[in-house]
């Protein structure tokens, strides 16, 4: 085999069978290797920030990492942004990025650059110095990515180590499971779990889904205790069926509202909550300070074996929950807002959708709208960094092509990696992207104001305002290859969404908002 | 004066005057500064990519730096790549990155990243610490980005900094002179080129364009010399008027090839010249090792100064030159291919266009087609950072509002950053871009057949092909407010060309090519 070759039958054998993927000419002898060694399916991107995008969202829905290959420290830069959201979402990905031959690196040409310092930004991170090496540095990569919680794991690879001949596979050992929290953990979360609706058990991470989340909905069915989730969970099971569970605040204001009457919270698989800035005036932990906060499971430890310690604890039945029914909202009419829009969405979701919530400012109904919806997938935007929404969508219809996506995207965010679009066409992916169509970077037309700002100048209204001209999704994505349409209403927008979500293929909604 | 105030005073003082921004949050008090300081001209990107290489395009026409105003990060990764290739042309750009308040950074919130790894792959980065030092700290930033021979500076602003208040202004001290050659190495070259033909001065960096490029052409007019320049200048003086100059080769073989009969090599302004790649068979330096290379000026030194007094030295007539007649092709008709395309830009370019050159595969006959049309600046891809072209044709018409900015680009390539259009619609800029669609990464496909892959297999041609589905780029620039036209001969060509470029504001042409 060429090195190429043993790099990607390891990566095979480990169970990686997706590579999303822009590669240049440093890469080339992968891209051969694809054929020849065959077993991973190249996905192509026509922007990096769409492979990683991708990739984060297809190991979400996944639970294994998919591979990206990328083109010198350029082509991760572009990817960056989508990986700070996987990292920030514990997802694993494996990104391999080709390098100059060994013995070109020396001379500094002019795609050179310092690629270690980059990917070191965002996970694990190593270069190969050997072709009979290339199988173990896979195998140590795929390692790296599974190690619980899971990571970004980055292999960078030169060319002529790729091209190199007679280089074995290797093998990738099994990954060790996350460990279990100590028994005077469980024993003094059941002693803060038993004081019902003071007590609010925090959910994040592994906590939000499977196993763990039933077993949640075990102990707030035993204990009446409240259920509350991090703002923006990497997956979250919803809908009918589901544990009933609180959504953080997002403000600093929001959160110590919702937390009132609660004097104890129990953290599974979450982080103490941070707000995402230093708001002048507030603090960075959002939690109130007179709340006992004790910590379960860290990420990295097994939240579902705790929180079912925590259940047996309390000898709640298997099975119970507090779970919501199934009720959708009725499908909207008049006015196009982003409530209506929430409504048409939870009215027509199909069961077992993936909805990827990009939408910003204007998915703040979508959380409460979906609660009683059909039983579903939501993954949100974990890192901040805007443009992950049509990547990640993009990845989870790969990851699951028997389930519809539901993509609702907000137009600001939606710009910065609208060529996944492309792809989602290539590929037939049963996605739709709903574009909420505000014109603005509405989020920072509210900082301004809540900054003090209550008559923006021309230089701030330039800078936020993302009319004159206007953007016109319509042809945006049919230049791409999807077939859109505009809708000003409700009833046209639960119309159009009936109609996409029965075809296949992607289709896009630009949804003109009031 | 508030911190951000006070930056950008400092900024104003030392004459920048542009500000290419996607802002967030942690950006807000320089935003709301850029009304209330003023002089500061806010450009809005809808993609850090956009804003990096404007900045880039910016610098080269201008020779000072514009402002970017990025957002933590994963902004600033999102401008890594277009900052890549202004480092690799030199180019003095002056980054602001926001970044959390001071004391908020701890926490380690979703969107905290290490931005101080990410900038010092581009150049040169410091933090602020105290809001008192803001304007120090500005002024040290621009230093760094106007230090000979021009470079990436970037400095991270915490948002508690920016919004302090009684900040003062700094001054900005004026720029040392790049450091002139010593007289030995100028009568080593003098005495290299007394000998004709056999000698090339091999021009980069500021040799290619202003007085250095002018004492070029004397020397080559009293000597004989040839004159070579290198493959990817950041900006060249050509066409009509300008010293006829030979382009060194991108492929080993070609470079070799072109330097046949020549036995010494004259650096001016120029590194000794490297290839691209390290492909197997060829070595690092582009230069056969018989030849004898001297360094007359390395790119941080005056190259101007040195080129004169070697001109000095053979006593050539002020003025005198090789120069190009104004002979352009005639207006081409038939076949639209990558031939008659440079042909109807070279009869159409009006005099001193900014001619933006992204167009990879396709402009490869452009550089000869240009150099007897009418005088101009020619842009290239530096750094080999894909997605340069459209930011930097927007950059340059920001800095040239009496120029018509012409820009070739590449299909594959422009999709990085196909947001620059919205830009160039709403800043209403003279730009006529013309995309090459050929609907494939064409320098992979050459790059396979040159690695020994005769067939590729179905995974090498998905990922080097990108129609299934087209891209419909007329659809495309429609949707970010450019009007645009297909054109599929080469008589349709010419006349949009001079359509396009008769009209105020942006256009676009699709060429379809054979």
């Amino acid at each position: 085999m060429t090195g190429a070759e043993a790099l990607l039958a390891t990566a095979r054998a480990a169970g990686i069978d997706v590579c999303f993927a822009n590669p240049g000419t440093t890469e080339m002898p992968l891209v051969a290797a694809l054929d020849s060694a065959g077993g991973i399916r190249p996905v192509l991107g026509l922007f990096e920030g769409v492979c990683t995008g991708a990739a984060d969202g297809f190991g979400r829905m996944a639970g294994r990492p998919a591979m990206t290959l990328l083109h010198l420290g350029p082509g991760l830069a572009n990817g960056l942004a989508n990986l700070h959201n996987a990292r920030r979402a514990h997802t694993p990905v494996l990104n391999v990025v080709g390098d100059h031959a060994t013995w070109h690196l020396a001379c500094d040409s002019p795609l050179t650059s310092d690629i270690r310092a980059l990917a070191a930004t965002v996970g694990w991170v190593d270069n190969s110095r050997e072709a009979c090496a290339l199988g173990a540095d896979l195998a140590r990569a795929v390692s790296a990515a599974a190690t619980a919680p899971g990571q970004v794991a980055t292999l960078i690879v030169p060319a002529d180590l790729q091209a190199a001949a007679n280089v074995a596979p290797a093998l990738v050992p099994t990954a060790a499971p996350p460990p279990i929290p100590e028994v005077s953990r469980i024993a003094a979360a059941v002693e803060a779990l038993r004081r019902g609706r003071s007590t609010a058990l925090f959910l994040g991470g592994a906590a939000c889904r499977g196993r763990a989340l039933a077993q949640a909905g075990r102990i707030a069915a035993a204990t009446g205790c409240r259920i509350v989730a991090e703002t923006f969970p990497a997956r979250m099971e919803r809908g009918a069926g589901t544990p009933r569970i609180e959504r953080f605040g997002y403000f600093p204001e929001q959160a110590s509202g919702l937390m009132e009457g609660v004097d104890r919270v129990v953290l599974a698989g979450a982080p103490d909550p941070v707000a995402m800035f230093g708001w002048p005036g507030a603090r960075s932990r959002m939690l109130p300070e007179h709340i006992a906060v004790l910590s379960l499971a860290r990420p990295d430890e097994s939240v579902a074996q705790a929180l079912a310690a925590v259940a047996e604890a309390f000898a709640a039945p298997a099975g119970s929950s507090t779970a919501a029914p199934f009720q959708p909202p009725a499908a909207p009419s008049g006015v196009l807002d982003t409530y209506s829009l929430a409504a048409a969405i939870a009215a027509t979701l199909p069961e077992h959708a993936v909805v990827v919530d990009e939408g910003a400012t204007s998915s703040v109904p979508l959380h409460t709208a979906l609660e009683c919806a059909a039983p579903h997938s939501w993954l949100t935007l974990t890192g901040g960094a805007i443009g992950q929404g049509l990547p990640c969508a993009t990845g989870a219809a790969i990851a699951c092509p028997d389930r519809r996506v539901v993509c609702l995207q907000a137009d600001g965010s939606g710009l910065y990696t609208l060529q996944a679009l492309w792809t989602q066409a290539r590929e037939a992916l049963d996605v739709t992207t709903i574009i909420c169509a505000n014109n603005a970077y509405r989020i920072l037309q509210i900082e301004l104001m809540r900054a003090g700002v209550a008559e923006p100048g021309p230089a701030a209204r330039a800078l936020t305002n993302l009319s004159e001209p206007g953007l016109d999704w319509v042809k945006l994505a049919a230049g791409m290859g999807v077939p859109a349409v505009r809708v000003e209403t409700a009833d046209t927008m639960v119309r159009e969404l009936e109609r996409a979500l029965a075809e296949p293929g992607p289709h896009l909604i630009e949804a003109t908002l009031r």
